[in-house]
């Protein structure tokens, strides 16, 4: 049996079996709390759009693995890389380590090295470490919590979809940014490790990000879809070119905004801190949906690698 | 100017010219010590010798990056690992995870996740984090202070030459192995925490290794050919198939044991404890070699990848 027959998530779930957690990252405990320790990887072929410089490919790497650092509440102390690279130009590869060095600076942390080896498409390893006094776990839903987002919604995959398709882009700067420069929310992070009773980063999708809470904790997210945000100018993006705005936001994956629940009494401070809107509630057994007035179940889907072939 | 012109060494210079210490692993000091921090990464086409399961694989990652830790003097912590990986079978990858499993708890760490991505060769990239006290770097090596390495040099690259060239490897299990199933120098890297000056593994093998002790410590290394430790069965196959055994134990890359210089007084004890060999001493400005009492200029040469093609 294949890879390809499990796909990219249970793949994941296999390669972490022997953890005792499964969340965005992992934590070790110390001292002084919690280190947090994740690894992201992207692959030319796959993971880097077209128009996308070196130097958006440097700022992507560490985005997304901050992005998991992030979504437990922590705040990141250092990144490191290692570079499967092709034979490119030199001042490539400058631009993509400059890249790097500079948004580890932006997002207050350490560049810290890296490896290098020759492979025949760029494949980039990202590995962050930060550290948290008392983590985000994605367990900690509780009946009766806010459940809201960071940001928009959406935007991510549809300017990705365009992208792919090679459409005009014009006036849709902000869309397209959102797809090849996402920006990790770890200010964001560190504020709601203060607030939030669950997180999780919606870099697979709204509807898995909720999922994993959900099973996770043992509890219902109850979601109206009109509560969700999404960037007007996204939806008129989707609209010109006839996409379905609703499967974007839903399913969508690389809006590396963060999900949270929040006790009801602390929502609007936290939202108010980090900008974050009310999409539902903590209730029941699954994950639902009001679309309307009427509720159905949402499915637990969203990009993943491997399933492609199927 | 493509990344050929440069190597692997002055890609890995590039990468990390925004750091602070160029060294076997990143330090970075907290209230306890110091973090260590490293990530390595292989390539099936240029990493994965003939008849190597991904057991040794997996092991492999696992020790690669241990061995950085190791060179630091520090005591791994965790370890990740993202996986590139071609649609191969699921009890492959099993076998894979669990084979990292096991290295990890082997050497004393906790094996703590990682990310799959579909690549079309699989390519590995491990990230290892450890805690030291006072981190052993390359540079502190002292005029007068013993060069000394553990184990025996030259057996990874003879065996490795020996399976590209797919000959008979009947009786030579030890040599073998030591090709395909490197095992970090963990307990010896905490002893000679307490002891070394400067310390490096010798991935690259021990020529590119005393060249980066000398480098950053500002001190020569003189280093007596017939002292160098080489494991007789080694001896024995590079005779069988007309390998320059000495090439080998020089330039040779793969053998995960630690170079270091320590003071003559602590010698004795630190060599006892760890198992090592003397092989020189520091002393003036530049690496040199003592072959049947005629001191020469020791190349700063060894296997690296980016540089075949020239």
């Amino acid at each position: 049996m294949k890879l390809s027959y499990i796909g990219e998530r249970g793949l994941i779930r296999q390669l972490t079996s022997f953890l005792e957690i499964g969340d965005d990252a992992a934590c070790i405990k110390d001292k002084d709390g919690f280190l947090v320790l994740t690894t992201d990887m992207i692959y030319e072929k796959t993971h880097v759009l077209p128009g996308m410089s070196y130097r958006d490919i440097g700022r992507f790497i560490v985005n997304v693995n901050a992005s998991d650092v992030a979504a437990m509440g922590g705040k990141p102390l250092a990144f490191l890389l290692s570079c499967g690279l092709p034979d490119i130009e030199i001042k490539d590869f400058e631009e993509l380590a400059r890249a790097v060095d500079l948004e580890c600076k932006r997002l207050g942390m350490q560049y810290a090295g890296g490896d290098t080896k020759q492979t025949d498409e760029l494949t980039l390893a990202g590995f962050c470490i930060g550290r948290v006094k008392k983590p985000v776990l994605r367990s900690g839903a509780k009946a009766g919590d806010v459940v809201a987002v960071t940001g928009t919604l959406g935007s991510a995959s549809i300017g990705t979809e365009v992208l792919l398709k090679k459409r005009d882009t014009k006036g849709f700067r902000s869309v397209i940014e959102k797809a090849m420069r996402p920006e990790a929310r770890v200010k964001e992070g560190m504020i709601l490790e203060k607030y939030a009773t669950s997180m999780t980063d919606l870099s697979d999708g709204l509807a898995v990000g909720l999922h994993n809470i959900s099973a996770a904790s043992g509890a219902g997210l109850k979601i109206s879809l009109e509560k969700i945000p999404i960037d007007p100018k996204g939806r008129e993006f989707a609209e010109t070119y006839r996409m379905d705005v609703t499967e974007k936001a839903l399913y969508g994956g690389g809006d590396y905004e963060l999900l949270f629940t929040v006790p009801r009494k602390d929502y609007s401070k936290a939202a108010a801190l980090v900008g974050a809107t009310e999409i539902g509630v903590v209730s029941g057994k699954s994950v639902s949906l009001i679309t309307e007035g009427k509720e159905s179940f949402l499915e637990n889907r969203g990009f993943e690698h491997f399933r492609q072939k199927r």
